[in-house]
């Protein structure tokens, strides 16, 4: 089952996005602030649910989209997260496998149904994710496939998995696998993993030097290194990892390498519509273009590329022809 | 449960539709002429899904896109149709109510999933359907509340469910409790009533008086007539039914009412992009301008309003607001 010499082996929430549009009152009535990310109960989830409008299905989780954004630039790719054996699951695995990522993690039947994201979006573009994980946190450890991880250049790990603790043990068993075949480990942050309680065990291993790429946008930044001050706090992240990359939205993004600093601006979009994956795929073409061995500036170019295309239509995943978009 | 005073009730296809784009190679490969609906067995349904691309998913079902449309328009409706106990069904019920169709035939949990309709959009915005039924053929005539449908003005009828037998008796019952309680009866034609074996049962409830409002696109009417002349068709199809509306794509629509023809040019669209639900939605602004109490030729107008904001977008159902364009 194993492909040799992979681009990307990512793991990461293996979810369905529901997307539905609301105004910023269903917002305000449900509690849920615009922009956020927040993990639901089963119960809550489904209240929400009930309260939310006709809504649209598509694969989503970030470092899953992230794949598949990779895979459309030609890259050659693979997925590892964790689906119930249920239709949502079948959706997830259909989808990864017919954007040519490998995924080959058995679905669990015996537990939580595969995780969901119910994803509000109004008409500012703006998207408020409401997250179910279900059986996508009760990855283990002994799902990773060795010889798959050492196979790839780099590995890429989803900060949303590395909260909870059982994914958590799953992140740090890639996280040695892939120092030990000496592969480049790169990770989102995510608001999850700065949350009390969790920060403590991510600062730890970002110290002890187990993370080589760092994605993380100004909030996340801010958020994990406790600071006010955003240069202040960008500068002290960029002192724990050989690369570090920030994502600033409509003013572009930028990239702490080896000390030196590369700033680029944001592509040009007609119309925003919906803003859900635009970190997902600014990593996907980042990555794409390391791969391809492209220099740092290129690198966040195509990033940029990539995330202006997802950007511009509902749904976290692209629709268009990346591979002819940013043509590495 | 009952609402009393319904505009519509509708009874069809409870399915979740499955999008995914392709190209004509790729029918061609499968044998599927573009533009047809076919009926799979689920292990065919399977092994086409497998081969297709990754995909969105949205509630689907001619009948039930229908009653989502007249929803939008101002109008009280209400759905029965069959979902099985499972997430596709929780789906299907879960935007059948965001869209304030009464929805309340309990999911069967002992037979098949919960139907789907494996669409593929070619580059020319031609749909090419082939729907899995499951659960949705295991409507039967005991699962119909006769208060509902008396309460409603309009009983409308979905071709799809004419053909199998356990849902024909369904709408044999509905025909009956509609005209008892002297409602109109709305049927939309498909290809599916017009197979051999089928034809002639519903022949018989045509020639017996038992529908008044027959919706049909120009390929129905030729199979179902089984002439090769279109208006020689139409001539022979008006006799029979008090009211017959033909869709006719770009060329516009047109009704027969009491032996009087009328016809209206097709809306203009920007890009059509998908043209799945065009005559769903079509019945749909039809019905509503029926039910305001507006003329024959507004009703056709304002079908043909909510079809073009259909095909402008990927899915069956509209995005846009109905209300505001058809403004009845």
């Amino acid at each position: 089952m194993t492909s040799r010499n992979l681009d990307i082996v990512a793991i990461g929430d293996a979810l369905v996005d529901v997307i539905a549009t609301c105004d910023d009152a269903f917002l305000d009535r449900h509690g849920l602030p615009k922009g956020s990310m927040q993990l639901l109960e089963p119960a809550a989830a489904d209240a929400l649910y009930d309260a939310m409008g006709s809504a649209r299905e598509m694969s989503g989780g970030s470092a899953a989209n992230s794949m598949a954004g990779a895979s459309a630039m030609g890259l050659s790719t693979a997925f590892v997260g964790q689906v119930a054996d249920d239709q949502l699951g079948q959706i997830f695995a259909h989808d990864m496998r017919a954007l040519r990522v490998q995924f080959d993690t058995p679905p669990v039947s015996d537990g939580l149904p595969t995780g969901r994201c119910l994803i509000l979006v109004t008409p500012d573009a703006q998207r408020t994710m409401n997250t179910c994980p279900g059986a996508s946190h009760q990855l283990r450890a002994d799902a990773l496939d060795e010889d798959l991880l050492a196979s790839a250049r780099i590995i890429m790990l989803e900060g949303y998995l590395f909260g909870p603790e059982q994914p958590r043990r799953a992140m740090e068993r890639a996280i040695a696998i892939a120092h030990r075949a000496e592969r480049e480990v790169a990770l989102t942050l995510s608001e999850s993993v700065c949350l009390p309680g969790r920060k403590e065990n991510f600062i730890g291993t970002v110290e002890s030097g187990g993370i080589d790429l760092l994605f993380a946008n100004e909030d996340e930044v801010l958020q994990l290194t406790g600071r006010g001050d955003l240069d202040g706090a960008i500068g002290e992240l960029a002192r724990s990892v050989p690369t570090l990359v920030i994502t600033r939205g409509p003013a572009g993004a930028l990239a702490f390498e080896r000390g030196v600093r590369t700033d680029v601006p944001a592509m040009a979009v007609q119309k925003v519509i919906d803003t859900t994956g635009a970190g997902d795929l600014f990593a996907a073409g980042f990555l794409a273009a390391r791969c391809k061995g492209r220099g740092i500036e290129r690198q966040l170019m195509t990033g940029g590329i990539a995330a202006a295309e997802v950007i511009s239509h509902f749904g976290a995943r692209p629709v268009a022809d990346l591979k002819e978009l940013v043509k590495l």
